[in-house]
């Protein structure tokens, strides 16, 4: 059975030391986060991610959930009461507005708190997940009485939420759906059509689900300019906060998946159900990417902590099994074989891992600050500067975070040899519940679209310079220093390749756009890896300041290493990408689509 | 549901013209496979597969097998009847020898049958399969009462076999493994142990199953060179060839896995069970290599023909999902969007699954045709260059091609969005069942140490340079030629990649072997990438020369076309591959196992 500890040591260090969170102190919710209260509420995190939803992860895999003749959903055994201890606990409210009955800390913290519990649980902490998902769409676009109805409710984790936009013929262009909305007397709408892929869409947790729903009001525009959002809860809900009738939406079936059984992702017929609008007609998008871009760093999350877990069972396994000699003769003589942690091929998978691992959470920290400055800083340029982050960032992340998850997933299985494919040992089930996280929230060859094709030339490439120019900074301060020349000279010679195809792109793509879709994912993969490196510099400068200040300690010797591994073995690949790139779309376009 | 039509154009054009089979009709076997009766053949393995094996595929993942109290094991409905056409049809002893009832054929014929029958049906044909690896083994080094008695039932499939390697504690050490046999007075062992992950060790599609174990006979020296090879069959067989008791082995659990659920994997209990020595005493691995060799070439095509399988259906799939535009306007503007083949990150992972397919199959090919040339040429030193070609390919193409395989899949499963990750739909089984064939029959990280640790310095690295050679030749040769030119300079690059990484491991890891772990495994993707350029350059000489000939048709256009692409998308990644190589092991092996 596989096990789980939350890595406070590497999130302390990230908050403390390389990102000094504590200089953020002047905008709402971080004095209130100080030092000894992160490790306060982390510990805690860490406890309820370990003892209670740990051991429930293979339980929810096994059982699944079950949807009854009448609709209802059994969730699988120990899920429920786990349920309301996250809820009891505040846990869903952590980041979420007091006025709402939200702890208003920094996201910087729940996004970390994510992080265990997706590792301990990632079908169970979807529930959660998408109910913060709804509320911030709720918070951003919905109307006062909307605010105050189903909010909190909602941060209190007595009610849960829904994002509903698929439906069977169309996903990625969600200008074809088809699902109705017909405006009543009384200003609601009869919501009617089919959604699929609903995630926790209906279950047995909680009291009500509020769900939000893009749908075309009858006579609205064709395509994607003629979509509005709705909430349309399961249960109506009296004007006094009570349940009232059962609306008119039903959970039809449960799909058969390849993972995240735990989770009951739905096919959700609407039949006439009573919606009411969110935000303006036919804007329904704006509020949907509201929730879509809170979705999608929480789905990079889940890349990394499956990376995470299936990494630290890995090592355990390697440390324990005993099989053949080390090359340069027995390290255990006096056992029967060498533990293979001697075998070379192993280090290498584990560290490949580990340095994924340590450079993604150091970019979700840095993206979830980002995220803190953009919505809690009263300085409307840093504001923005924080915003242009959040949206260069977000398609790269998910996108970077959940491919690498589960490359890594499957290769901590293959540390197991034969046994890693068998299912009582846990791994094989962390690689098909990390396959999804490449596909929902947008596949991540969408991802990759959005980079190239909207944020990087979003405001004249506002975005992407200042990135260049704060990585190139970094590398004009350090370059001089003996030390940080392993980190230093590839993060620049990264930077060059990020920056030659950029180049590329703005030169080749503008009358031939199918020059940036041929190359958009080598794009994204070179832009994470340049970020990955600009990671691992920093919190390589900052092990080497602490270690000269403080001496050295096992962690941060090993920080060293880790990020030494990663300019060597793993940067450079952005010199393959920059080579793809320049290639062009000719020959991918060649074939007429018969040939295929 | 999925599909599938067996690649039967492909497989003319690398039999009839790239590697010009008839060549070779000197050889015993090859006369009898006139083009005329190798298409009649294909066309019946193909109808089959398409028609009987595919249809149980999915079947099978969903029944499993089922082990009831006695130790009998139930196949998913329809694989009884199945196995019975496909013993009946003589396809088990397509290419087995006539004294035993085989045809004779090449191997270069049944490896492609092979191809069909996995590509339609992964679990089923390891039944099969398996039993192909024990008679070579029988053949090889079996005595001659023990050839008659087993050998034509199982090439008749009216008993199937298995290779019992694995146990609870050791896979790849077998040096470790406590299986006993102890030596009676009528020169039988009495065998006793426990064998794990024993694929198709015990089912109800045969009348007897013949075991081929491995165990350490009373007081044999530690180690691996105490490990000796019996043959153990299910129920006992009597000097007249007919069925007596039933012996002491019995399967004590099916292994709950990750896919391939239509294949019973057992734990098979050993109790007293009656066996006869294959071979000598204690040189049991040589008997073992033998089927190890066979079934790794055969895993290797298990990763090719998940991956043909995949992409038929995701290029089904693709032409048909419409959703979205092409990004230089409209294609289909009469229909609400067009279908996602418009899409370059589309097309670029079709190609790049179809390029890895189409050079894998001939590098298939390639090599069974030498496996025919080792085993029946008459000249001896043309087999112990076709056995030194076999010997250093094999780990090759198991490591790459497996592994290659489940990336593939994965990106099939990819294009089909949220539909990829349903059951229904197909996809994700690909992938669950392809992940194995990383795993058994030595892991891909073994296969990366057999190759650079064994295959390449074996024999002054003769094999390692022949194949250089061939390739600088092939170069040199076509060199001038400016239509092969974009073929060519791509694959004398990567040769010159190849050729540098051999020269660093020369210099650097004589003295320092962890170099040679640390870099195999980057080193055996090098060798695979460049021996795919190689077939890739071949395919291209070969299509231009009948389009010169015969004029252009669609297939040999597509073929010149998918190989430009793999030229200039696929093969660059040589040069990451050098560079880590090039790392040497320093960082990695740096920290203690306590850091991880």
């Amino acid at each position: 059975m596989p096990s789980y500890k939350a890595p406070l040591e590497d999130v302390g260090f990230l908050l403390n030391d390389v990102f000094q969170f504590d200089r953020y102190n002047n905008l709402p919710g971080f004095a209130d986060a100080s030092a000894d209260v992160r490790e306060a509420i982390l510990g805690e995190a860490a406890k309820l991610s370990e003892n209670v939803l740990q051991p429930l992860n293979r339980v929810g895999d096994l059982e699944g959930c079950k949807r009854h003749d009448d609709g209802s959903v059994t969730t699988p055994k120990g899920f429920k009461d786990a349920f309301k201890q996250v809820a009891e606990g505040g846990w869903l409210g952590l980041s979420a507005p007091a006025e709402y009955g939200g702890q208003g800390l920094p996201v910087t913290l729940s996004q970390t708190v994510a992080e265990f519990q997706i590792s301990a649980n990632m079908a169970f902490s979807m529930y959660g997940g998408l109910t913060m998902g709804a509320t911030a769409a709720l918070i951003v676009h919905g109307k006062d009485e909307q605010k105050s109805k189903y909010l909190p409710k909602m941060i209190a984790g007595e009610w849960t939420g829904t994002m509903n936009l698929t439906e069977p013929h169309c996903g990625t262009d969600l200008g074809l759906l088809r699902t109705k909305a017909v405006k009543q007397d009384d200003g609601s709408y009869k919501i009617t059509g089919t959604k699929i892929f609903i995630s926790a869409g209906e279950h047995d947790m909680a009291d009500n689900i509020i769900h939000l729903v893009l749908a075309r009001i009858e006579g609205a525009p064709a395509g994607i300019k003629g979509v509005s959002l709705f909430v349309v809860p399961k249960v109506l809900v009296n004007d006094d906060g009570s349940l009232g009738a059962r609306n008119g939406v039903v959970c039809g079936s449960i799909e058969h998946k390849m993972g995240i059984h735990g989770n009951s992702t739905c096919v959700m017929n609407y039949d006439n159900a009573t919606g009411w609008l969110i935000g303006e007609e036919n804007k329904g998008m704006q509020g949907m990417f509201v929730m879509m871009n809170e979705a999608r760093l929480g789905v990079a999350v889940q890349g990394l902590a499956q990376s995470e877990v299936a990494y630290q069972n890995a090592v355990a396994y390697a440390k324990d099994r005993l099989q053949g000699r080390s090359l340069t003769g027995p390290k255990s003589p006096d056992k029967p074989a060498d533990s293979i942690m001697v075998h070379p091929d192993v280090r290498r998978t584990l560290l490949t891992i580990r340095a994924f691992n340590e450079a993604a959470r150091a970019m979700v920290v840095w993206t979830a600050l980002k995220s803190d400055v953009a919505h809690r800083s009263d300085d409307a340029k840093e504001r923005q500067a924080a915003d242009d982050h959040m949206g260069l960032m977000t398609p790269v992340l998910k996108g970077i975070l959940t491919d690498g998850g589960f490359a890594n997933a499957v290769s901590a299985q293959q540390m197991f040899g034969g046994h890693g494919y068998i299912a009582e040992w846990g791994m094989e089930q962390f690689v098909r519940d990390a396959r999804i996280a490449m596909i929902y929230e947008g596949a991540n060859g969408i991802q990759a679209l959005d980079l190239v094709g909207r944020k990087l030339p979003r405001d004249g490439g506002r975005a992407a310079m200042a990135f260049f120019g704060e990585v190139a900074a970094f590398a004009k301060e350090h370059g001089g220093d003996e030390a940080m020349k392993p980190y230093v000279d590839p993060l620049s010679n990264a930077l060059g390749h990020l920056q030659q195809a950029t180049m590329w792109l703005m030169n080749n793509a503008m009358a031939k756009p199918d020059n940036a879709g041929a190359g958009a994912t080598d794009y994204m993969q070179l832009f994470g890896l340049t970020a990955f490196a600009y990671m691992w510099a920093k919190m390589a400068k900052i092990a080497q300041d602490k270690i000269a200040a403080e001496g050295a300690t096992p962690f941060l010797t090993t920080k060293l290493v880790t990020g030494r591994f990663f300019m060597e073995r793993m940067l450079p690949e952005t010199a393959l990408h920059l080579a793809r790139i320049q290639t062009g779309a000719a020959t991918t376009m060649e074939l007429p689509a018969e040939a295929f």
